[in-house]
């Protein structure tokens, strides 16, 4: 049921236009997934999500393991029928939060125990009980468990928590049910060259449907997350699709996709949203700014989404000076639109080997819109 | 441009079937008014709204003066545009915000001085300024500046104050500009009937488009409620429509329907929703319940909302427990939606000469939801 298709390669660069089979749909890539931590992108409907343009949502396993429980879950149908969302979802392991959110997390070969974030009581979690509880939510998508590493990181300890990584896959792959899930593998290594070939050597003989680049964006500067990433994808199938996880901006977004990336997922524009930072054409808008007090114009006169289509500068900013919950929403519409439409263009330029034009991902901050007047 | 038209008698009761014709649409009343305070019902976008079947919405003259300030709103192009809503529009004039949120507000024969309550700063609202600021919003519908007294009051400062309600009502009526919108009067007098009486002949006399009992549902008992509702209505023509303000509850909808009031506006079911508390043909649902962890039944089975076709109870359960923006949205679509339904419901028995069905309003805690588990 699950199928990648490479339907065309960039002539400027090592992206290719793709389209991934599921059983909830297709999704074009390069494709960016908006993040749907607790079974809700965070302010917006399914419908909102349609009319942004994506394809594609992420669900966070460690989430919906606590709250409301991946037997709930099951119950009501699957994830995408408890959601009401009827298009592909891609769900991570639960591997990057049992660490991130948990500081006295204890590994053993066997699995991790951890403490609830929620309400303090203990947990464990294998690979055996990361892909139980992933079948049990029935997303299109998901991911072997992992051990990620923190930045900076002694490299005798990554390349011990590789290994760990490694036999915790194959771990996964042999209670993994192909029928109607797409298993990913997720490369590890942190920034040393050799240990991500090895990773990458090793995760792709135990064979995955898909695979990940892990363990970027934790806190290394772009150039090395760039320079490892670039590195690290020409080292994974032409024919499977690579997923960059956890990234990133839509200047990340363009670069990537350079490199041969076809899937990414990211809070930024759901979480800035709420923060009232929108992407523009024009760069950065902080839509708290007093500047806009009065101002009649969208956020963006180049973009099409239900916000900028229905409402000014100067309602969007009295929604959130005056804490309506609306502004969070039309907040989020944006940005997530302004996201989708990044990959259209993307898309776009590889479909007519046309170059990637910086402009798109504007990301100057050339109103200084990150302070307050 | 504006009219009211009786299209039928109930024969079960004094209520009528009637049209309100305005420069933004027609209203069918008895009818329902969300309440929009800040130039938004809060979680809801006008589409929404819509898919509710609102007809008309109601914003707050006090808090869009303070925040954005009126004049940015008639920039904007005024009060529908602002905020995206093409049908119509009533604001009310101020006067009962200003002494809810003013506990010091200081009232003159010329106006009331106030401070506001999000920044402290120095007011001054007149008739003529409270004119001013529904003319620069531009509501299809416009209410007179009066003076709300407290409740218990004693009656002959009820009487002064009625008084003064009516010189305030001349001078509304003296700088109203007929053209676009309608001009309502408020007719006070506390629970007192002579004085209802009293305020009834003389703002009758002066002459409005449609007509408000205001002063009711302000902390007396149910019954006194009613009973001065129902005195009080057939004081005002019957070619004009009567407009209950601030009320109520579903059973209240009913009642004062059946007393041939025309139109209400209330912000309990955004409120409760936001609470978690929901509105059904079977009695209050509190969301947060833990009978519904694994609930796959809407939250009213009776009915159609965006909310009822596409959630169960576990997910809204789940969305609110979890802290997330759509359980707000969700929630007030469905409690809208019941209460246009309600409306619905009524205007039809009206248009069928069949009886108020005490069935549809069941307030009945009959779940004891009014608890948690």
């Amino acid at each position: 049921m699950f199928k990648f298709q490479v339907l065309k390669q960039h002539s400027h660069s090592s992206a290719r236009l793709g389209r991934i089979t599921t059983p909830h749909g297709t999704i074009d890539t390069p494709a960016f997934m908006p993040v749907g931590t607790q079974a809700t992108v965070k302010a917006l409907s399914p419908e909102d999500l349609e009319h942004c343009g994506a394809q594609i949502i992420l669900g966070n396993t460690y989430h919906l393991y606590l709250r409301p429980g991946h037997e709930i879950v099951q119950k009501l149908g699957g994830l995408h029928r408890f959601m009401n969302w009827n298009k592909p979802i891609l769900t991570d392991s639960g591997g990057f939060q049992v660490f991130s959110l948990n500081q006295l997390a204890k590994v053993t070969e066997e699995g991790v125990t951890f403490k609830s974030h929620i309400d303090g009581s203990s947990h464990f979690f294998s690979p055996e009980q990361a892909m139980k509880v992933q079948q049990a939510l029935g997303a299109d998508i998901i991911m072997t468990f992992d051990e990620p590493m923190p930045y900076p990181a002694e490299k005798t300890a990554v390349e011990t928590s590789l290994a760990l990584s490694t036999r915790w896959a194959k771990r996964c792959k042999a209670v993994h049910r192909e029928e109607t899930q797409a298993l990913f593998g997720i490369v590890q290594g942190g920034m040393f060259k050799d240990l991500r070939q090895e990773s990458a050597k090793q995760i792709v003989d135990i064979g995955f449907a898909g695979y990940a680049i892990g363990g970027l964006s934790v806190g290394e500067d772009i150039e090395t997350m760039y320079d490892v990433a670039a590195y690290t994808a020409p080292l994974l199938p032409e024919d499977k699709p690579r997923y960059l996880m956890g990234v990133g901006t839509p200047q990340d977004l363009l670069t990537s996709s350079g490199m041969g990336i076809d899937m990414f997922d990211c809070v930024m524009p759901t979480r800035n949203a709420r923060n009232g930072s929108l992407f523009t054409s024009q760069g950065k808008v902080n839509i708290k700014n007093n500047r806009h007090k009065a101002d009649a114009s969208p956020v963006d006169p180049a973009c099409d989404c239900v916000t900028c289509k229905n409402y000014s500068r100067a309602y969007l900013r009295h929604l959130f000076i005056a804490d309506e919950i609306l502004a969070l929403t039309l907040n989020s519409i944006h940005n997530i639109a302004f996201y989708q439409n990044r990959m259209h263009k993307i898309r776009k330029a590889i479909l007519n080997d046309a170059p990637f034009d910086p402009a798109w991902v504007n990301q100057g901050n050339n109103e200084g819109e990150d302070q307050l007047d």
